[in-house]
């Protein structure tokens, strides 16, 4: 499981898709805000006493990386998070020699921790409502008008907070101070991010600590982290050692984190309570069973179709010699977590019985709108308003996917051109009156990201090019203006090629001389692909403003009144949907029952030893094989909760009622793929890694005792 | 457009598929058989007379292949057909050196016609009503019971037929005398097959004059057969010349074939009516509502998924070489075409305004027969039958798709071993206790299958054996016991490699040896693929025996009661569902409009050379680059009508009037995808090559002046 949020293929609906949640979720569900965390039921239903201070430590120890999730496990700001989501960090360090995502890394020391370009780490230190400001702005505009205004008043509430913060930060003071959730680490530049819960319902914003030296200090086999690979991806039982440690560094030194949690190595037990913090990357379970319907027919199948084809490009791609089967392995692997995840969600989509008790509830909600004629009239029809939007989501759906979104260019040399087209036009503009993402307070990552020292393999880019432009071809047809023109009279992959071989955009430094040198260095550049960008260019900005304004707006507007007339009518026990950012989800350690066989919570290591066939993806590293008599063969090795998570809790703490670490989320069970559009309490499961095997290894297999040490290990 | 009844992984669905029409076709919709063609409704609506003497004609010059359709266009034995359908015996035809596909072919003189291995050509002689026989023995049966009776009546019957058959052939007299459908040619062995109509409504017997000597007589080149590709394909306007010629012989000589059809080499006008003869493949217009959104989900959606991942592994495939890129030319151009209908089949699947249709037809249906009490009793509660039915097919639909139908060893090594395994083991049985498909009457069929000399490409099975292999233990899960049997310590990949790399079923002469030495050859044969398929086919075979029971027997059942009360509520004046068997379908020459745009019915030559760039599969071959300046550019190229069609068709005579050929039939535009399950009169076309053009092409791009001559065209 990873974080789909950023899958640009897959960015276009989630703008228009978070709303208010439902009232009183039954059993463990919801993703809830620190700031509203349901601290009495938790009480009331465990016993356990979530307290202000408990909330401020686990808030400041917990991380929020580029995709996933860390926390601080030490006070020199050691982070625990996933394998899996350090596999760009350790497929970037290896050279043709040697391969870290294969064979792991162990620092020996300090000096020997191995920064990962374009990493980020960030924690949440403060947060402000600015809901009335928002609304203030919006007030008495058109849906457009109004949605232009708040992305605007949004902007500049971000770029007023960053000032300040870059003051106070200036000046060497404390943070600002905090409303109501109290002060961070005392290190690390401050950043502002804007903020939208329940589609409009509460606008915030979110102050973080921002590291971005962040290195690798440890990451096992990728056999024994990943035992299972695609076949046991979203699947429990399982065993695996998904778990990386990595560290943040300031002005070149360890960074100081007073504010971590403790590991408890001996695990969780059965039945016990458990918290997981982090950062749920996207759910859309407050959108209506249209607007599902419209996702799952004109975004989620076309896009899986395109996904299983690269997915077949990619193996034939790997099998060629060994070097190419290295070179594909890390973007096959994510590319086949998002195929299990969208088919899943597809089929999920499906689901004629879910889809009716959907349909119910809404149609319940309507009853009782219509039975308050104040309400009703405050709400108008927006499901007829939404309806309308989708007809025409559905008309431009193919040009806005290829063009629009960029599907039909999929290659980062594209992404890269787009970015420093769109970038070197908009700076000139002011910041509050230009695209969506191209804000002041968002020109720092778009810098990082297109500067950013990675390896672009040109076989992979051809290979992602020609698939984009064929399909293309194929969905606009021959005779579409903009194929004929794109394509002239070269086949896709003759254009894919000649594109890829030609263009310097692979090169970091070509790049920022690109990002620095403005509007003029792009018109004066002559690289193909920028050339493409600009030519695409005002077609795909007309179509993205045309998506804005028929689809975004109306449906925002709409959403809006929806939300507004269910806090009317059920209160606001409520918590919003998932956005990537902070959330603290409660459950208890707990399997589940399937087709009448009773699942057990947890793995056993000797388990891992008897699945093991010696051929990928069941392949025990030499490591293991040699440390085996050794192991104590049936410590705990991964379990499952009942809490509610997603991609992007990927390297979440499980936190027990102290306070402390007891395992590790890296996945759920593939019932918890459904999590996105509904909360099933029944089968939907999260996966984590036990501390106990955690400890088994780093001892037993990886002799990491300084490490141990750190952590604060019971001796051996 | 190609028949798609043939594929292994789609056939399961049909035969549970066809159900006894709708009445009274509206429009021009309608895929009738000519003993019961509705001459009468045509002479009002056209006032074109349709008599029994051109039916007899029509029906015995039109020639089944084996997926495609053709007609006879001389005295010669001479039969025009899609290039499309001769595809896989111009790639058998080449070399590495020559490329058939590419470079077309006309041989020169008849010496030259190039035999055709596996392709047969069968023409419908007399039909013979058994329906009261076969109700006759199933009578007072359960489902199951009735379920094998049926099939073992069947079989029986062709087995008789095919005696008598023997004896009046062996015996040189005239062929069995007709039941309504008058004498055909006299030469040619006969062949028996039982056909179900109306889902049991009603059984006969068809009787085939067979040919299994075909030859290749011209094919154009593939650039401009298939001008636009993948691209173009269901699509309209078009530029193809589609066409190709063959040659039955028999002892040796060309076929004596005194019923042909005339060419009128001036083509269609605009708006004239025209008839379509041929053999549509399979419709499922007549499935209940959730049977369609079963189909949907566990068949066609799945396959959708593993053939998106194939055509990505062919695509890598053929970029690694010349000669790799012309080995999986073929195979891909046929996936592609599988792909395009089968996405657009889901798409159809997930429209619900048309769902929602079918379900008032099927609400509507209900109260008129509850209207009914003794009808009400006689029906009983079918739909709820099939909804049970459906549970169980919906259940095991995973080890069913891999096991039971074979997707997990997808590959013809596999198919070969398959059968040769069961062969031997059903031949010991009587003819009727056999595995459906097995019965003697199928013997001559199934040998010609495994015995034909054509070529095996080890890569090509690796690959589709790999993906099988790999997406069975991704969907049955690495734990389940056949699974790990079949891979043991192996990775798919390995695996595969191995058993294509050993087996030594490629080799014709060692599969005749195994067809011939029957179980005990098997048993010694040591060959590993072999050894596969009987490792695999006692839970195969189980499978297969379960879904017969619980699934095809109760739906048949049930779907047997539907028909008869839709016959009694709605009367008789409707008509079976496809099932490649003959039929006859009536329309005009028209366009259609799309988003306001008329579609005009002709295209011309000149536009084939504006679309042309020069590169895949946008190129206008040499030979027609040369003749540009003497082709007259203003010729009709491609034409459409509205008559019912679907795959299975290609090939088919586009007739006028009088009964001369006036187009060819070669595919469907996109909309008439969705004709599989509902024929909307609106948007659903059928897609030919203008005769006009063929005369235009082989008098001055081909120089085929014989040829010309055999067709009675008129002198330059």
């Amino acid at each position: 499981m990873r974080v789909t949020c950023v899958t640009p293929l897959r960015l276009a609906w989630m703008a228009s898709a978070a709303l208010a949640a439902l009232a009183a979720a039954h059993a463990d569900e919801g993703m809830w805000t620190f700031q509203d965390f349901p601290a009495a039921l938790v009480q009331q239903r465990y016993g356990v006493r979530i307290t202000p201070a408990w909330l401020e430590r686990v808030r400041l120890a917990t991380v929020r990386l580029s995709d996933c999730t860390a926390s601080f496990v030490s006070p020199d700001g050691l982070l625990l998070t996933n394998q899996h989501c350090v596999e760009d960090c350790l497929a970037e360090r290896s050279s043709a020699s040697r391969s870290l995502v294969d064979d792991g890394y162990l620092a020996s020391d300090r000096p020997e921790e191995l920064r990962c370009a374009g990493q980020v780490a960030d924690v949440l230190v403060r947060t402000e409502d600015v809901t009335a400001k928002v609304l203030a702005a919006m007030r008495g505009l058109g849906d457009r008008a109004a949605n232009d205004m708040r992305r605007r008043t949004l902007a500049q509430l971000e770029q007023a907070c960053e000032q300040t913060s870059r003051q106070g930060s200036g000046a060497g003071s404390a943070d600002g101070s905090a409303a109501g959730l109290g002060a961070g680490s005392s290190a690390g530049p401050l950043q502002c991010e804007s903020v939208d819960l329940y589609e409009g319902g509460q606008y915030l914003l979110y102050e973080y600590r921002h590291y971005d030296d962040v290195r690798l200090v440890f990451a096992p086999e990728a056999d024994v982290a990943a035992f299972g690979g695609d076949p046991d991806n979203f699947e429990f039982p399982r065993w695996c050692l998904d778990m990386s440690l990595l560290r943040v560094y300031e002005h070149g030194r360890p960074a100081h984190t007073p504010q971590y949690l403790k590991i408890d190595f001996a695990g969780p037990r059965a039945g016990e309570p458990v918290l997981v913090s982090g950062n749920p990357g996207s759910t859309e379970r407050m959108l209506t069973v249209s607007q599902l319907v419209t996702q799952r027919d004109v975004e989620l199948l076309p896009y899986l179709l395109r996904a299983a084809e690269l997915r077949g490009r990619y193996i034939q791609f790997g099998l060629q010699s060994e070097a190419d089967g290295r070179l594909v392995e890390e973007p096959l692997s994510l590319l086949e977590n998002d195929l299990k995840e969208t088919r899943e969600e597809v089929q999920a989509l499906l689901d004629d019985a879910q889809l009716a008790r959907k349909s119910r509830e809404q149609a319940e909600l309507e009853r009782r709108i219509a039975a308050d004629p104040q309400l009703a009239r405050a709400t108008g029809d927006p499901w007829a308003e939404i309806a309308q939007a989708e007809r025409v989501a559905r008309d431009i759906a193919l040009p806005y996917t290829f063009i629009g979104e960029g599907a039909g260019f999929n290659s980062q040399l594209f992404r890269y051109a787009r970015l420093l087209v769109r970038a070197a036009a908009e700076r000139a503009k002011p910041s509050a009156s230009r695209l969506p993402g191209y804000t002041d307070a968002a020109f720092p990552a778009l810098e990082r990201q297109v500067t950013a020292d990675v390896p672009i393999h040109p076989e992979l880019e051809t290979i992602t090019l020609s698939l984009g432009l064929t399909r293309m071809r194929d969905r606009l047809g021959p005779d579409d203006p903009l194929v004929r023109q794109v394509l002239g009279k070269e086949s896709p992959e003759t254009l894919a090629a000649r594109l890829v071989a030609e263009s310097k955009l692979a090169d970091p430094a070509m790049r920022r001389a690109l990002w620095s040198g403005g509007e003029a260095a792009i018109i004066a550049s002559g690289d193909p692909m920028i050339e493409l960008a600009r030519r695409v260019d005002p077609e795909a900005r007309a179509l993205r403003q045309r998506y804005q304004d028929e689809v975004q707006a109306p449906v925002r507007a709409a959403l809006q009144r929806i939300a507004h007339a269910r806090f009317a009518v059920l209160g606001t026990s409520v918590y919003p949907d998932a956005d990537f950012t902070l959330r603290l989800s409660f459950g208890t350690v707990r399997g589940w029952s399937e087709h009448g066989e009773e699942i057990e919570p947890f793995t056993r290591l000797a388990r891992l030893f008897e699945r093991a066939t010696g051929s990928e993806p069941f392949r025990v590293p030499p490591s293991w094989m040699a440390a085996k008599d050794r192991l104590e063969l049936s410590t705990p090795f991964d379990f499952c909760t009942d809490n509610d998570i997603v991609g992007g809790n990927s390297g979440s703490p499980v936190i027990d009622a102290q306070g402390d670490i007891v395992g590790l989320i890296f996945d759920g069970n593939i019932e918890s793929i459904a999590g996105t559009y509904w909360f099933d309490e029944q089968d939907n499961r999260a996966v984590a890694l036990d501390t106990a095997a955690v400890l088994e290894a780093l001892r037993k297999v990886y002799h990491a005792d300084a490490l141990l040490a750190e952590l604060g290990a019971p001796a051996s």
